[in-house]
């Protein structure tokens, strides 16, 4: 009888799968390896067992306990005895995308740290191409790779009712997901806030839509609860079914959202803190808890690490280690239902383990996946299965005509020597939007970077047209003149959005994006000076993570030549210098405002109150 | 806009239920009630917070905060500032038939007790009418009872492929079960483990049918592992995808589950050894527990309690209360996949909570669910909904014909003084029948009093034909001349069995049992002296818990006359006297071997070994 390949999950797999496991268990059937390991972590119990034997069939474990204690027979057997097994690290909530590498070679990115499964918040590459979404997710798995990815298609395709592009999820998209792949765990944060609590948000029923989509196939609902720190709309959001947020930032807020249901999924960014803060408040369970990593671009995961850089964090903290294990283990999969494959060392599960040689400081000597070892230290052992793209994810930057800098000119109205503009800033979560009363010249409104004002638009990639929408903002892009950023990655709609001291510089710099078909363009004084290639999706590239890393460090390098505007605003995640982290200040859902999105049907000229619809001219 | 009546959970009724309650926590709407209370136990947490207030909305909770916190206004506002709250608490694995009232009674009996959930094994009932067991099972909820029944269909149905009768579950039937319910929650207890680890197993495809439905919908599959200790079975157990066990019996057992990933439902006959063993053994983290009743009568439900009773015992055992809390509440929810609903205050359930005067004794002065309170101490508020059950419910002993000594007869060979027979006694978990040389009289093999063997029988309620299987057993039944005990609840297949000192006794029982369509019949020299009445599937009464248990007294002071036979086995649970675990002596599932089951095609006289198929004559 052939036995399935075992990547993707699927019931009727799983049939033949555990039948056989059943007997390999107890011995009637031999096995593939058996591995000797000097300590083994139950995640259950939370205890160490010492001198254990791991017993491996297919891609599955099929027996655990004291070395020579299974009565069959293993075509191999590994001593590991001088190592402690824990079980491999799930992320709970990530977007590859972040890393801005494809599916395969994330995985040789994030195994040798420990990370064997991933659940992935879907939005950006279904914002770009929704229809192939699992399509994507699911095809690094397909040709081999030892990372289990678990997509959960995400709520914000599109992020809010003022935008539009490649993907549209509701209800019969989100049915059609969960009965079309048992790894689809359920529905990815949920963010669009306003549009959740208010009937007359024009993506209330959308969003509803996909909830009952994904109650009905009994899914999780992840949430998103950025900003929500006050109780009514923390019950709120618990109320809606929302059962996580990722998004806290301190102990009191973690505390506020955890007694109201949710599981808590911390960030490193302030995790040292809420550790320490829920430590000292007394808390006295962690399984509603995980520890989580978002977003990461894989030039830092190569210098800090991945799941095992939240873990050791968490340590660091004050959490016991085999706490901290659970927050990557045991309590995520249980939370998002995927028990039965990931989260334990236990029969039935994948074999996934990452074998320490020091407890405290969390160091891995070697990452199993899939029954095999996969990493040797810092070393990926497998080769990166080649994978070719399809057009829908590598032609993804649809414009159809060179853009010029009269698309990013804001004109004025005739006779007028000044008028006043509407700004917006980074991160801007205040409920109005700034004004300034800006200079006309050559019939145009001009920039102002004396006072730090500059020009920034977003250039629709998904008509052809190029649609754009311009308008002044506050604080941020070059002061260099004839300068100019842009790039396809801008959470979450993905639009091109480009910030420039000149509009020639402007549109230099999206035309170098067209050409790439995505990434990162970079114009000094009127010169292409740098460029990185997403060519998957405008978010990622297929070829290493080195070569990619290569590339950014050129950008980093001519983006230090120039000046940048700097104005620092509350977010404690705005840096000066270089502002890579302009790709998520065109973020549209909760808590945000007043926003730039590409020209739409319910904002025409892209400026627009995400929270109540309001438009309003960019300069009057 | 009418608000659905949030009875049955349903993902189109949740965006209803949940958009208003979403507007109450804000305050945008306003609430039918708030309840302050003094102490409030977060089970996400474990920790208790003070003078918080709770804000109903409907059947649910909209908010939970301190006193004041809510901005919004409710119709009442109900002081309780007195009592302690913690959440309702729900039975992870139970057999309303045992408690032998039908659901809108057991609803009255159980929730003074606290319980306002329960994950309904189903098996009993559907062995009687499988196609009716969700029409059954929610019935009561839809008559507005409060109590919450989430039924799985069970997996025993038939419990072994040598029984047959009112009911057949495979694949399409748990698919459609979990098609059309989200109150289904998953599959019970997988109890036949020859038939799922082994190929040859007449039911083996059966029940991979069902598992495969099961992981298909992202239901839970249960588990029964009774009797199964040694490793490379437990193993195999968890291999085979089944989720939890409730059947162990000492910590070492426990511990060699739980460390296979198993979620262990402690049962109250030897939780308190358990726990102790736990606690002895260092286990850190309780997360993976549950505490459950499986079986229990209301006689004794009125004597010791419900689910109260077995956290009373967690707590006597050494388990702080907020951890044995967390072990009828959070645990079982987030095991069952059910926390959207039950398990915790907090906004989006079901409004159920337990109010205590003392937590070290777990005094309930109070309880609430669906929002209002339903229990002051012992007493149970509100009204008992009358319904009318329907045939298929009332009418489920099919004996056409009267039955008659010759029934019961066991024919000698011609010409024999004396025949070997076969012999069971009740709990007879060896791997082989006993055996016995009995005398023959009137061309029939005869019972010997002196050895304490007499006959026992199963006759077929379901066929219309009284199929019957006889044979001796050792140890049990009546002593007295003359005399029997016949019940219609003969786990786990519920045809008639009949234990008795005369075949003309085991006739006027059996007899007794079709005129009063279910129940018990005791029959003393020769009289019919006592009856109980199942009037529900043979299985449950739905006259009120007292009117049952005085009848049931009834039945024990008559059975007080009698003399039992009684030898006591190695089972820790069979005792002197009446025989009322008799019901259990049926049960054909694991880790049983030779069982009599009705006359099937698999065992035409009855007499089986259920783990390799194995028939045997009942003398020779």
């Amino acid at each position: 009888m052939t036995l399935p390949d075992d990547l993707l999950i699927s019931p009727k797999d799983e049939v033949t799968i555990r039948q056989r496991l059943t007997r390999v268990a107890r011995g009637d059937l031999p096995a593939d390896r058996r591995v000797r390991v000097g300590r083994l972590l139950d995640v259950h119990s939370r205890m160490w067992l010492r001198d254990q034997e791991i017993i491996i069939a297919g891609r599955r474990i099929a027996y655990v306990g004291p070395f020579g204690s299974w009565p069959g027979t293993a075509a191999e057997t590994l001593d590991r005895s001088h190592l402690m097994a824990v079980p491999g690290f799930g992320e709970v909530h990530k977007h590859i995308e972040s890393s801005h590498v494809s599916p395969e070679w994330e995985a040789a990115l994030v195994l040798p740290h420990g990370n064997t499964w991933t659940c992935e918040a879907s939005h950006e590459f279904s914002n770009v191409n929704g229809a192939k979404t699992l399509d994507f997710w699911l095809a690094a798995r397909l040709a081999g790779s030892p990372q289990k990815i678990f997509p959960l298609p995400g709520s914000a395709v599109p992020p809010t009712a003022y935008e539009w592009g490649g993907g549209y999820f509701g209800r019969d998209e989100q049915a059609a997901f969960l009965s079309e792949s048992l790894m689809v765990a359920g529905l990815d944060e949920v963010m669009d806030w306003p549009a959740v609590w208010s009937p007359e948000n024009p993506s209330h029923d959308r969003l509803w839509g996909m909830i009952e989509a994904t109650f009905a196939a009994r899914g999780v609902v992840e949430g998103h609860a950025a900003g929500i720190r006050d109780l009514p709309n923390i019950n709120a959001f618990a109320a809606a079914g929302l059962a996580s947020d990722h998004e806290a930032w301190t102990a009191e807020e973690v505390l506020d959202k955890l007694r109201r249901g949710l599981f808590m999924e911390l960030r490193p960014h302030s995790a040292r803190e809420m550790i320490q803060g829920l430590l000292a408040a007394g808390l006295q369970d962690w399984s509603q808890f995980a520890l989580t990593t978002d977003d990461r671009s894989c030039s830092d995961t190569m210098k800090m690490g991945a799941t095992d850089y939240n873990v050791r964090l968490a340590i660091e903290a004050g959490l016991a280690p085999e706490v901290a294990i659970q927050m990557v283990t045991l309590n995520p999969a249980r939370h998002m239902r995927l028990t039965p494959w990931v989260g334990s060392i236990a029969p039935g599960r994948f074999a996934d383990l990452v074998l320490l040689d020091d407890l405290p400081t969390l160091s891995i000597a070697e990452v199993w996946a899939d029954g095999e070892q996969v990493s040797e230290g810092a070393r990926y052992l497998k080769p990166v299965p080649r994978i070719d793209w399809p057009d829908w994810a590598t032609r993804t930057v649809n414009i159809t005509r060179p853009m010029i800098a009269a698309d990013f000119a804001i004109k004025a109205e005739p006779g007028r020597q000044t008028m006043q503009a509407a700004l917006l800033r980074p991160f801007h979560w205040a409920d109005d939007f700034l004004t300034a009363e800006l200079p006309v010249a050559d019939s145009e409104v001009q920039r102002d970077a004396s006072r730090n004002i500059t020009k920034f638009a977003i250039v629709d990639r998904f008509s052809g047209e190029g649609r754009t929408s311009a308008m002044f903002w506050l604080g941020t892009g070059p002061k260099t003149p004839d300068s100019a950023l842009a790039c396809s990655m801008g959470h979450d709609k993905h639009n091109i959005w480009a910030v420039g001291s000149s509009d020639e510089a402007m549109a230099i710099a999206v035309n170098a994006l067209n050409d790439l078909q995505g990434g990162w363009a970079l114009v000094r004084e009127g010169q292409l000076v740098a460029t990185v290639r997403y060519e998957i999706a405008g978010l990622m590239t297929c070829r290493p993570p080195e070569a990619l890393d290569a590339e950014m460090q050129r950008l980093y390098a001519e983006g230090a030549k120039i000046e940048w505007m700097y104005e620092p605003t509350f977010s404690p995640r705005w840096f000066p210098g270089f502002p890579e982290r302009l790709a998520f200040a065109t973020l549209t859902c909760a808590p945000w405002r007043w926003v730039l999105v590409a020209p739409s049907p319910l904002a025409p000229e892209g400026f627009v109150n995400v929270a109540t619809g309001q438009t309003h001219p960019v300069v009057w």
